[in-house]
C-alpha cells in the first residue's frame, strides 16, 4: 500500500501553501517552465483531452499586452511577476482525440458535433489542468498566484486572434515573497461541504 | 528557497500515478475521506469562493442508486470501488462569500446578479478543487479514477433533489489494483501546448 507523503511535502503542496500576490526579482527559465509542464501534463482528463494551453508572458512587451486585460488591483501583482501564465482552452482539443485516445475511435465526432459539450468539456478539463500546474509548481519550489480577475475577451484577441483558444485563468509564477500575503482565507467545513451516503 | 519534493513524491503525486479501474476489496473509512477533504480545501479558488461539494456514495443503496445515471462502460469500475465521490458544484456558493471573502464586501452581489457568471464560475473552480481532491488523495496513499461518462440530469435528480447542487464529475476512491490500469495515455508536447511570450 502506498504510503503518505510526509508532512512537510503535504505542507508544501496544500497545506500550508499560499497564494503569492508578491515574488522575489530571480527570474523564472525556459528550463523551469519546461519542467512545470512536464510535471503537470501527467495529471489524467477526461478522455485524456489535455485541453490546457498555456501562454507564459514573460517579455516587457508581452506583459504590457496583458496589462490592458487586467482589472485594477491585479495590475501591480502581475506586472511585478516573473512570468505569468495565460492558462487557456482550445477549443478544438477534440482534434487531438484520436492519437491522444485510440480506445474510443468515436470520441473526436461525440465533441465535433456538440459545441455546448465541447465548450463544457473544455473548461472543465483545462481546469483541472490548471490545478495540476500550480501544484506541480509547488511541488517543484515554485510559488504562485491564479486569478480570475480579467477581461477574457480582450485577452483572447490579444493572444489568440485566430478565434480557436480561449483564457480560462491567470496565474503568476516566480519565487515567492511573504511579505506580500493576504491574511489566509478561511475554509468551509467538511460538514458543511461533504456528505457520505 | 523552497526545495522540489523527491522523485517518490513527484511520482506519486503526478508522474507515474496512474487512473485506477479496479480496487482492492478495502474499506474507505470516515476518518480517511475526512483527511482526504481536510487536505484537499486548502487549494486556491477564485475569491476564496470553494464552490465544490462532495457525495460519498459507499453505501450498497446510494450506490445502485448512481449506478442508473452512469454510461455502461462505468458501472462495472463504479459498483467494484470502494467509495464514489459525486464533485458536484453549489449553484448559489456566492451565498458563502460574505464569510470566506469579506475583503470584498460586494463579492456576493457580482455573482447574485449575473447567472452566467455564476455558473461558470462554478464549474471552473469546483474544476480546481476536484483536481486537488484527487492529488490530496495521492498525496495521503489513496488511489482515484475520474470520469465523465454519466447523466449529470439523473445524478441531479437523485441526489440533489433541491436543484442547488449541480454534477461535475464523479471520481472512485479506493485502493488501486493496478491489474485493472489500461496502457497510460500519451501526453501533448510542450511545444504543442506551451508558447512563451
Amino acid at each position: 500500500m502506498t504510503q503518505a507523503l510526509s508532512d512537510a511535502a503535504l505542507d508544501q503542496i496544500l497545506r500550508t501553501a499560499r497564494t503569492f500576490n508578491k515574488f522575489q526579482d530571480k527570474p523564472v527559465s525556459d528550463e523551469t517552465l519546461k519542467s512545470l509542464y512536464e510535471l503537470a501534463k501527467w495529471g489524467p482528463t477526461s478522455m485524456n483531452c489535455q485541453a490546457m494551453r498555456i501562454v507564459f508572458v514573460r517579455s516587457p512587451e508581452a506583459k504590457a499586452k496583458l496589462k490592458q486585460a487586467l482589472m485594477p488591483g491585479n495590475v501591480e501583482k502581475t506586472m511585478g511577476a516573473p512570468v505569468t501564465a495565460i492558462v487557456a482552452s482550445d477549443s478544438q482539443f477534440y482534434d487531438h482525440l484520436p492519437t491522444q485516445f485510440p480506445a474510443l475511435p468515436q470520441a473526436r465526432d461525440m465533441f465535433a458535433g456538440n459545441a455546448a459539450l465541447a465548450a463544457e468539456t473544455a473548461l472543465r478539463n483545462s481546469s483541472l489542468q490548471a490545478a495540476y500546474l500550480m501544484i506541480a509548481g509547488r511541488a517543484l519550489g515554485l510559488d504562485s498566484g491564479a486569478m480570475s480577475g480579467f477581461n477574457p475577451q480582450v485577452v483572447n484577441e490579444l493572444f489568440f486572434p485566430d478565434g480557436r483558444f480561449k483564457a480560462n485563468m491567470l496565474i503568476n509564477f516566480g519565487y515567492g515573497d511573504a511579505s506580500g500575503n493576504w491574511p489566509r482565507g478561511p475554509r468551509l467545513g467538511f460538514e458543511d461541504v461533504v456528505r457520505i451516503d
